[in-house]
């Protein structure tokens, strides 16, 4: 049963892949591994391997108790190998001294840990790309879509939507080709014993590393195949790297939350996070429909960043193994990881089915009565008589404007040092919003392009023939 | 059943109280009292409000469901009252018209809130008290124990060990204090209705908020009684302290756990923290004993200070109620909670069970040579031959007895600046570590009498007479 | 001159406290006193306290070389003690013995950051005050002012205006108190000696102590007069605690900047911040009015949760001195302090300058057309149909009224299942705003009595006779 | 002249980088390559560029009136242009309306910061190379010079000092290649205009844009040449990422400092940091040699993570530009940069004088009495006995030789369990120390090749011929 933290601040599948349960199944894939390298290194006999991966196979394990345990001994490695030991006893006594052989605790943990990372990418990078995906249909749909632009929460000059849109894509096309990046770096197998050398394992060492590598290393990882990794059991950069990468991605989704909800106020409405049965209602107010997707999404926004300077600020181990840095990282990745995996949903969601209102975006640029071209006026008078006094003669305009109703070309049009150098008509070029596109498209294309090279360029990696970067 | 993180980053106590499961069944008790309200203030009818509590005491809740449905709802609220108000109707058709009545989602799961931290805070302060009476018997029974002063972590002049128990306990006295403070601040009920003004009870609006309090305000509170307290639905700073303050408590058990530790270490050996059967083990090395507790608390340092800047973070609440910002702190409050309930309980193990070497303490004083007088001989020089000749003096005594053995008594001995002045006899007295105490007496005195002095008051406040500041 | 950083991130005034130049003449005062207190416990000769107090009081600093030597020597005392040592030696080589006797590097400093918090807190408290009395104004202006009421961004029922500024006022208030209380308990003079017993003073302890503390000890210290205060070195709990109000006192300002940026929308313009020739206009846009005041402290808000997490992380100082968490305070608590206090002059500004648009407020309350009033309706009609066929009704005809116009009374007036319960006129009455006071009055009355009542103690307390609680 | 602040967290040459009079300059050097660009594109008259280029070589700023102003108006951008085209008109009053022509400003102060970024990394990278350069010296050094294996801070199986070197020299290369990748995705020229689209410029927009970016683009930038970029006014995912990169740099030095400064400590004295005149010694105690690189590093990272939260936190800014996301970043980006620039050269200066006491290593290793080879002695036996009674037959041996003293060798030769299987020369070369170095060389190989291998295509890069990943 999921936890009413999952329920709200994780996707259902993220909250399984994260799970304790879940950690636990790949703590024994990695003894079933190791079981395994060892007989094929000739470290250990030729059946123990196979005795080891038996056992995990069907390890029987009480997790309240194993729990319990790993709490009392301060790691789930220890109970969870007593058991693995009794089990592969039980099927083969000589095998039981090769369990765990050669490993620490920290090992298991860490690769278990590399191996949900692993699976809940794959779920964060769907997302991700069908975040990518309706961003880019927006952006292109909405190219021509004349809005007011916004800075400082005031009204600025206009922009389409779908340069707002392409904005979103261009930060969803930055996280994914980051998170590509820095998983190949983290996810490394960790195995290197009690103080990283893998001292006990002698001059088998080398080989039964390569072989560990060889069975458990994820495709996603830069360190594949025969080569052993450097242990990495104090050196925790290339993790953070990637939790400082999904904490980015929550900032990027909170972004596109924000920008919708504020779209989305009942004075504003050009936008709304698509509804759906049971969502979004108030207890006390029939009529509401709550922005749910942006609020959970907002809420991932106002804690991932501390979960990722957890994790920054553990990074001081002591010595060869940390005591409290790396057991800080327990409770926070996983939670880092759901967080952001629900925040990257729930956006993709928002985009996928975001109701946008072309008809209120123009009615609430005209509600300016031409304001947000006054940059456009004061640029194109200041070529006739200069930058100051074209600034003022404008400013001066917008504020008639505003005190006395019309329009900025009304105002504009009764100012001498104006009508000397436009006629009306001239004037209401001007000031068309529609003259105000600038580069927009280009930057919309510049955006659209981007993506789908790199969706392309991501797919070919994806069939394992090409390097991540 | 616990989930891995409750079991090494909680005490199993604060896991039941700061459960989901716990959570709702307060806010059950919020929905009773709100209906015994109601009839009380004669805002419902007389009936309606036992059919509420009747029914709120047996409500059968399949939490799975309720979870999921309250994620999608974004709150837990609405699911449960539509399961409470078919329970109330099956019981009594006309009472079903007032679950619920004039309240909003955020009244009852901040009440609900509110009533577990009152209960955690029980076993918090306990674990406190116990702390604080740990490090009274340490600073009492080492008062007259000398040991190296460290700082910057480099040697020192001596102080007895009871000193450093002093500091302990008068941090832990400080934050005793705070918490009873914050949590009277904290500790409110909370009931306004959709924007915070009861605005659908009309006239019988504080009526019904009055007896609410009377029926729900913890003994903790400052608001108790009659007196409807002000909705803080957007005024999250009282909460915010609350959480600063457990977070502070955190900071003081890591100081502990610091300081334990580096004891701890094998080349140092001054104190160790007590072990059991099952704990601190290596699943590698037999030989080890790993200092669990003290690790644990650090692991707990390195996350709390980013889950309180989370709360402070989310305090920018929108208008009337947030949107984020309260969600923010449905994961973030408990796992604090949790966290710092661990932290304390931890270190009051540890120092009802410190294992100290005062032998060891002495060895390791005397193995500097008196370098640690250096302060000593350098203040006393100075009176006869100024106070940077004789730092410097000593400066070159010290290098001497470094580099060639001897004491700093030899060394001082040798140097006619010195022995112009002060006696082979006089010399020694100088730098004798019991020459040092300087006003330690005192200040173990001023942490213990503090510590009693609040002891005695709070014990006086839980009667329930007093105020509780 | 002002750095760019002090010139958007401080007040002048509290830019000058908190800068390093008056940190050093706070160091300079601890010298002086010490040295007085050190003759006038005849610990030193009484000329020397004469000597070294009137050498400190024109002792010629050059600040580059001090911090330069300072970074090096890893503290300021070092190079500033040699430099007063040869000033006072130049007018008293007896003298130059006795400076800084007895005392470590961080009693000085530490001492010298209380006498500048202590100055920074008049300026704090000060601005709460000024920003207090501008939101108790607001609340009793606007105490019928209605408006729409807003929850996660939507519309909400009705609540005066006057009742938004009675809660600013109210967390105003909280923070007022919190701050006086943890000013009495963090101001407290520092001297402990090298490791924090003063073992270098001897039999002479503590009347150097009692002296010292005399003298410099501020008026909001709880710990004033003969009373040595315990050192607290490595017991950082208490400044945390002051630091930790700080950062809530921010988040407080920014919720009210939060409101206020959101009233100042185009589309809402409810309310603005006041304006001033040179503030908030835009480089490239004359229409512009920027809510300049806001932006810097929800900018102030993006920044203090993170600088008192780093104070509390901070706290796990290593034995009787840290090695680097005292450091991490250098930077960390003036910033903080700066940037509160700047955050609480914006919005002191701000709620004094606030322009209100009553009637704006009152056509964004009607552009719903009754919608707010959906609870109102909904229990209303709940105790005729019951609350489940009562909520489906008003949402429909919710739905009716924004689908086709008209208003929410019309909507629910053409549903028989209320029309059978309700005449027109009833039907009116129960959907008035002024219908949905509920207790808004009692609650202003409330935040206004309480914010009276501590604003007459404080003044009590300031006169010197009162405790600070 | 520095602050103090400057003086202590960051380089000399960092302070100036990164100082406000910096920014201003690089800010001048974007209007004058704004005028030149407008000209080259021919937008502008051919003139204007000159003219407005000349005027910001040699214009006269007042930074205190500027900053000033610039608070103000909400940034520095328009106080600086308002003298500028004074300055333009003075030369070429035809010229003045040109100056800042298009541009908003948030292009002008983002570029600026990302020119600042730009010389920072030059000293930060060669920091760091510096850094790896003395760890891969160290590793190769000590690559057999066994010492005591640390983990939990308790003792654990030994291994090569070399190792311990080689995990700082891996850690090294990770920031190395991460931060070179960062850099070139956020050091992008900013050009959009108002809102982002350049819609004062027209059809000129792309012209413009793309001849700025020839001008004004940063080697390391990967948007290099005649392509537009696209503006990031909103999207500050890779000024994120290339702060969090620095943050996890900090961590890596602290993991370092960490490391030394335990060492160091007076029980272990292992190894010593570079001492230098004047710097880490005692206002009170003559003998101390305090670890101050390591200190202000620890201290660093203390406060560099939360400077990274504050980034990470900061970036959800509403539509176009921010309100106050954006000027969260102002103080915080250059405090990091200095940060971690200084952390890296204390690193790095401590690396390269790191004086290491084999003798002591070899000493404190020897003063286990063996214990440290417990999990070899314990996986030899359990190849023959079992691993679950081996291990507890060496946990026996080894607690009788804690209690009893003599070697951990003499306590398992008399353990009949162990001597039925091995002869005592056979014990003795199980527990040797030697037998333990596992992988170790391999490891070690792998750091030092590595570095090299990323050494050499950086130096490729170097030439600009190369792409940077």
């Amino acid at each position: 049963m999921s936890t009413w933290t999952d329920a709200f601040a994780s996707t259902p599948a993220l909250a399984d892949v994260m799970s304790a349960h879940n950690l636990v199944r790949h703590m024994l894939a990695f003894e079933a591994a190791l079981g395994l390298a060892l007989s094929q290194a000739e470290a250990a006999p030729a059946q123990a391997g196979e005795a080891i991966a038996a056992a995990c196979a069907d390890l029987a394990v009480d997790e309240g108790a194993l729990f319990a345990d790993g709490a009392k001994a301060s790691t789930l490695a220890i109970p969870l190998v007593k058991l693995l030991t009794a089990a592969v006893r039980a099927r083969d006594p000589a095998a039981a001294a090769w369990v765990h052989f050669g490993a620490t605790s920290q090992d298991v943990v860490d690769t278990a840990l590399v191996l949900q990372l692993d699976e809940a990418l794959t779920f964060i990078e769907a997302d991700l790309d069908r975040l990518g995906g309706s961003a880019a249909r927006l952006a292109e749909t909405y190219r021509r879509a004349p809005m007011l632009g916004r800075t400082l929460l005031q009204p600025a000059t206009p922009i389409p939507f779908g340069l707002k849109a392409a904005q979103w894509l261009a930060a969803a096309r930055d996280c994914r080709r980051r998170l590509r990046r820095s998983a190949s770096e983290a996810l490394v197998v960790q195995f290197g014993g009690a103080s990283g050398n893998l001292g006990s394992l002698g001059t088998r060492a080398e080989k039964v590393a390569a072989r560990l590598n060889v069975l458990l290393a994820p495709a996603r990882s830069e360190n594949r195949g025969e080569r052993p990794a450097l242990p990495w059991h104090a050196r925790r950069g290339n993790l953070a790297a990637l939790a400082a990468d999904l904490g980015i991605m929550v900032g990027v989704c909170a972004k596109i939350a924000r920008d919708v909800s504020l779209m989305m106020q009942f004075e504003v409405s050009e936008a709304t996070e698509p509804s759906k049965v049971g969502r979004g209602g108030s207890s006390a107010m029939p009529h509401k429909r709550n922005p749910v997707l942006c609020m959970f999404t907002l809420s991932a926004a106002a804690r991932a960043p501390q979960l990722v300077a957890t994790l920054l600020g553990a990074m001081a181990h002591e010595h060869e193994r940390a005591l409290g840095g790396w057991q800080a990282e327990w409770a926070t990745l996983p939670e880092l990881v759901k967080l952001s995996g629900a925040a990257v949903a729930n956006m993709a969601e928002t985009l996928a089915g975001l109701a946008v209102d072309q008809a209120r975006m123009r009615t609430n640029l005209e509600a300016l009565h031409g304001l947000p071209m006054t940059e456009m006026a004061s640029l194109s008078l200041a070529s006739k008589i200069g930058r100051e006094e074209a600034y003022k003669t404008v400013e001066a305009a917008a504020r008639r404007t505003v005190s006395a109703g019309g329009s900025l070309a009304d105002a504009l049009a009764a100012d001498p040092r104006v009508s000397a150098h436009f006629s009306r008509a001239e004037l209401d070029a001007v000031v068309d919003p529609a003259a105000a596109e600038g580069a927009a498209q280009t930057f919309i294309d510049l955006a659209l392009v981007n993506w789908a090279a790199d969706a392309a360029s991501l797919k070919m990696d994806d069939t394992g023939t090409a390097k991540s970067q």
